[in-house]
């Protein structure tokens, strides 16, 4: 079937929200971890970390406009940096917990059951129930002007994971780290891999790693 | 293991741009069909298209820079729209393939075998095989300082789906379409729902739809 733009203006706003959200494809499946210049950690779940470039190694996300998200946003323009950690098998329920209103004297850390653990290049908190985890430094934003939506970006300051994931190629494998993805705003998914393919070259046909 | 930013640097170039693409979590995959204002389609494989809004509709993308990733941009820049087109597990090699360097007046549709398909709506071409297929005109750029990449916006014009994956909330179960994730830059996964979860409240143990 179709669904036009002035059917989906149309929809109930939370039918259209879990519509929406569930039309992009697979997502990341990550938490952030923050704390503010009064030592209060934070911790959001977000489903938009993306690649930037390799060199130098940054990522990116997509934040819902500041008077909506405003903790995690406060605390990365404040002290410089964040943490990005995935979400496994084990600790979904709890990641999705920290999407949930908490005052910002309450951390999300201790109200949904998972540990902050820190390193001495970055200030903010990583999960220690998370297995990749990532600290960067805040580099530059962009205020979508469409939505009011903004584009962060961070250089990765430090990687930590187990060694025995990293492939002969650099190849992270993730999927045993047990790490999940996200479909919609609340459906998480367990990954089995397919194959990987040797680079493209054109008039070949691709082929198995 | 605690990898540092210097380490990553020293990296050979080959092996960081496959470690680094892996850290960001599973990916969207998709397909984005455009056509120049010649007639001529192209099709492109991405791994960042993330949700921006749902009212309105929008999507993003993030792209290399325009030097390297002429053709998308330079169509969607002229044509005024471009569709993203889930890569399901019947098509994934041939989505894959599309990556291979093709010149501007070859058409990956038929290089890949893959079929293009069109609406009244955009003259973007979409994807015969894939399930879930989006067309999007054109909304803004951001060209992002720090390494020249560039985030696209499209506001969504229509989806094209089968009705019958369309929960009753407005939840697409996409698993159900076939539609894959990606790790990496060459990994392409099938997933398997764990659960939903109710919408998150403070003091509330996170409990299944």
């Amino acid at each position: 079937m179709k669904i036009t733009k002035e059917e989906i203006l149309k929809f109930e706003k939370l039918y259209r929200a879990t519509f929406i959200n569930s039309i992009a494809g697979f997502k990341s499946a990550n938490l952030i971890g923050t704390i503010s210049s009064e030592g209060k950690t934070n911790l959001a779940i977000f489903n938009s970390v993306i690649h930037v470039g390799a060199n130098p190694p940054a990522l990116g996300f997509l934040m819902r406009p500041v008077s909506v998200e405003r903790h995690t946003y406060e605390n990365i323009k404040k002290t410089g940096s964040f943490t990005i950690n995935h979400i496994n098998k084990e600790i979904y329920k709890q990641a999705h917990q920290t999407s949930a209103r908490y005052d910002k004297d309450i951390s999300e850390f201790d109200e949904c059951g998972l540990t902050a653990e820190y390193s001495k290049t970055i200030s903010a908190p990583y999960v220690k129930q998370s297995i990749v985890k990532i600290g960067l430094n805040y580099v530059e934003e962009y205020e979508i002007k469409y939505n009011g939506t903004i584009f962060i970006i961070g250089e990765i300051a430090e990687i930590i994971l187990p060694e025995e994931i990293i492939g002969k190629d650099g190849f992270i494998n993730i999927e045993d780290a047990g790490t999940i993805a996200i479909s919609g705003l609340d459906s998480y998914h367990g990954t089995k891999r397919m194959s990987r393919l040797l680079y493209a070259k054109q008039g070949v046909e691709p082929d198995e790693i």
